[in-house]
């Protein structure tokens, strides 16, 4: 309906995540629109992004260094290291502020339906920091689903056969959530995992 | 956070309308992890339209043609004439398919207050359309909201000053709508608007 290059861009714009039929329309007619010098930065950052981005080679979380700023951090703490599934949760991890270790991000997690499986998500690269490094403890932060959890399982068992220490984030209610609102998964869990006071 | 080309991809998605910090990081890194391929065609698609698409010299929607579809179709009605505000205008009332004329598209409306006076919005090319083109009725399609009453009637009088009809698209209950949840503005309009059976 639009000209050729218009109904081009809307397609495209169908790549971001949660854009439909109708906002990729909204987007690239209010881009054309009103937002000209936006989408010409915006075509540049994907550009460079896209030329310069890589995988960090020690723990695989996105950077355009060889080595991300963390990793190179000589100040964070190379004993602890805290297994996560993306980038992002390196992100919410560091704005809780509480952690200072290393982390290793599997961009992914173990799922054979989708053709992911271990070295997909990076176990070799893993092995391999367990070996050299002077890790003392992992500490899994996968994500509570079924997947997460395969995945934990596989990465305890595999620093358990190099005798290091394994702990995984604590699951159960949420600061200032309601019991009444909660899911009953969530509630069995922290019944179980319940501590001494 | 994230390393300076992750962020400067971040706050350059933050141009599309609906994006806010979060969706803009998801966004980047879900381009960035999974769809480098689907991310490439975007910032191809962007340079593209950017580079050739422009206003149509005789309808101003957007078009990478001097002059659009629609303009160049000769079976298309010339004697009718509806006035939009945007070119997801003009798709809207070509998906109802029940309008064989010619648009008009303002781009805009007028608005003094964000500096939108009657050039911007092209009443001058709108002018000399109306004295050249054979139009004899003009539609006025603009939305029902207080700039869209005030481009309406601007352009009403302008219609008039040379003895074309003008006519307004009607305003009401639409269908399947329910009057309990009607706003008020519009009961009022639907009543004011009534007609004889």
């Amino acid at each position: 309906m639009f000209s050729p290059l218009i109904d081009k861009l809307i397609s495209a714009l169908r790549v971001l995540p949660g854009v439909g039929p109708k906002s990729a329309q909204r987007m690239a007619l209010q881009l054309l629109e009103h937002q000209r010098e936006g989408a010409a930065r915006l075509a540049q950052a994907l550009v460079a992004a896209l030329d310069a981005v890589d995988r960090c080679k020690s723990c695989r979380t996105l950077s355009e260094d060889d080595e991300c700023s963390i990793c190179r951090n000589p100040r964070r703490d190379a004993s602890q290291l805290c297994i996560v599934e993306s980038p992002a949760d390196v992100l919410a991890i560091e704005q809780a502020a509480s952690f200072s270790g290393k982390y290793f991000v599997l961009l992914g997690r173990l799922s054979p339906i989708d053709g992911l499986g271990p070295k997909e998500i990076g176990m070799d690269i893993l092995e391999r920091r367990l070996q050299e490094d002077e890790v003392k403890e992992v500490i899994i932060a996968t994500n509570p689903t079924v997947e997460g959890e395969a995945t934990s399982h596989y990465i305890a068992d595999l620093a358990k056969s190099r005798s290091i220490k394994v702990s995984r984030i604590a699951h159960g209610v949420p600061l200032g959530g309601e019991l009444e609102y909660l899911d009953g998964g969530t509630l069995a869990h922290a019944l179980s995992s319940r501590r001494e006071l």
